[in-house]
């Protein structure tokens, strides 16, 4: 382990988009960011993709004024007392749950619910339950411990993964969560056999990354689902093989399922954040060893209900929270899966955006006009 | 493959234990039982024992007169055409959930689901959809297509088992479905690891039979939990290393397991049938791989009900039929362990009653004053 390169930071200010209320428009304020406090970094925020959990916080949650955004790359500029892991200079992903290293999830294979550095709801850091963002002195919020959404943040070095400088920013921030959230969720937690059959609902960018992740593990019929009919060429891109939409259906989609199935798929993914649809994709699951994996964030109704006899005949659900990858353990491999062209980022990224527009990437994906808005810093 | 030893037989009048009526007692009659059609077997019933899930169609169901009954064990009285797999003579287990050995799930190693053969709720035969009882004439329906609670029962060939007439039928018809039910649970379908953490909710014959597959597999805490005191001392003789009274305790249960087990146990198993109590285990079991098993059949709501977050924090929730065996494929092994002192039967066993006491069985059961009463058919 190298030695700590610290000295003491200034006080930066700087640009952020702000949100003053839910659903309201974000608007571009001066933020003072403050140095990195011990093992926290700096960093100079290079671009970040808007995902739709932001959009769900900023239109469901009552923290506020706060500071959005999640899914982000950048430089580090510069880092607290006692990081020995970055330096200046260092390209870095950053990530909404962290690994402390240490601890009992940490040092099990079994799990990447980190104990000191899991998600944080209440947009305070997470060694102090402070912020480091102030308006006027006034402090504002983060959004699980990242928000990208400003010029420079700070996170702890927990939540930042390093990454080679030749690597674009730009594409790989989608790994920081949807990407990589899809693509465990597929081979981290459902463990997709070969040959298998997979429902997904939901064909954002978390559902197509199931998707590829699938068709990758080679499983024989993916069937998409989603009520807007303009995903159905872009799915096919991803991986699925045949796109139902629901409104097109005489029947409840589970049956229809079912009934083209022979009795229902191997897998199902949750990929819309609705717990209605959790019932759903256990009922398009086959009896015996159908394996339900929800990963979305309900919006609403926080309540999964579903009847005892699915589970009694032979369904499991589980959940999947970043794909169950540890962030600085496996992110490196992902990202080196990029560069060998083993997996697919690119065709993810339907809008470039400058900073200022934010508001219009919020639009488009509210209105599921987009896959993945990249939204660029100035240099 | 032996040739089919098939020559017609006649109706059978013999006693049964007939149900009128919804939690009304049994009456025994005399009724006339039907040769068995192609495929079936009839069983002169040797013992019976009475499982909860009997009382709860019995309270619940609407489908009477009806001959309750599913744990039993017994000898072949005649085959019906077809039959090459027993012969007059022949010992056996009948099974609630029978194996037909050439669907999909039957040749599947992932499921015990027979498509052919599962579970019966509507009181028939698979092959007919009709009964093979009757009392002058008028049909008596059967349970689960098993209806050991008569001196003779109908069953398909698929629905039992044939083992060694060294073997005490008194004994090891409690693995016609409690004790194979709560041992797979805890091997085939939890896994459970050594070392791990348990919690049992529900300490009958099925949680007990949890608790000895969890001690086999080399749990290190095997926590039980039932309102009833009087389990408490049984339970540590099945394995169970602290016993928790939710009524003695001041705050919610999962709240005492949760702190006790620093954040959950690894495992828990829900062996009440209550569906509330299915979330109590989820709340029970740890973040990042907490496997929760529901084992019971609830007598009420049937809807399971759980915040999404229980998922999203890396639970899992997965049902078990009968432990996930194949029950020709797998019951001779259980037999096996029987024999060599492998696993405990004799102490579930703490009534042995004759037939004509079988109300009484029903009342200790109702009353939680027994785990197994084995109902002993006249000679």
């Amino acid at each position: 382990m190298s030695a700590s390169i610290f000295k003491q930071s200034n006080v930066i200010t700087c640009r952020a988009m702000v949100a003053w209320g839910a659903g309201q428009e974000l608007v571009m304020e001066e933020v003072e960011v403050s140095p990195p406090h011990p093992l926290e970094i700096r960093i100079k925020v290079v671009c970040t993709s808007l995902c739709r959990s932001d959009i769900t916080a900023w239109e469901s949650q009552a923290i506020f004024p706060r500071i959005f955004g999640h899914e982000a790359a950048g430089i580090v500029e510069s880092v607290g007392e006692g990081v020995t892991e970055f330096v200046e200079g260092d390209h870095v992903l950053t990530v909404f749950t962290g690994e402390c290293g240490t601890c009992r999830h940490c040092q099990s294979d079994k799990s990447n619910m980190c104990q000191v550095l899991g998600l944080e709801r209440r947009g305070l850091m997470h060694s102090d339950q402070k912020t480091r963002f102030s308006i006027k002195g006034k402090p504002v919020f983060h959004y699980c411990a990242v928000s990208s959404f400003s010029e420079y943040t700070v996170v702890h070095s927990g939540c930042a993964v390093k990454v080679s400088s030749f690597v674009p920013l730009d594409k790989i921030c989608l790994l920081s969560c949807g990407v990589a959230a899809g693509l465990g969720a597929a081979w981290n937690v459902a463990d997709i056999s070969p040959g298998s059959t997979v429902v997904i609902f939901g064909l954002g960018t978390v559902g197509l990354s199931v998707a590829q992740g699938a068709k990758l593990r080679g499983a024989s019929r993916i069937i998409g689902i989603d009520t807007n009919p303009e995903k159905c060429e872009k799915a096919k891109a991803f991986g699925v093989t045949e796109f139902l939409n629901p409104n097109d259906c005489n029947e409840p989609i589970q049956q229809v399922i079912k009934r083209i199935t022979d009795g229902g798929t191997d897998y199902s993914f949750e990929c819309i954040g609705d717990t209605g649809m959790i019932t759903t994709a256990l009922q398009s699951c086959c009896d015996g060893w159908g394996l339900t994996i929800t990963l979305g964030v309900p919006k609403v109704k926080p309540e999964v209900a579903a009847h005892y006899g699915l589970f009694l005949t032979g369904r499991t659900l589980r959940g999947s929270l970043f794909g169950g990858w540890k962030p600085k353990t496996d992110l490196p491999s992902l990202v080196d899966k990029y560069i060998n062209k083993e997996i697919q980022i690119d065709d993810f990224i339907t809008h470039n955006l400058p900073f200022e527009d934010i508001n219009k990437a919020f639009s488009l994906m509210r209105e599921g006009k987009c896959l993945r808005c990249v939204i660029h810093m100035p240099r």
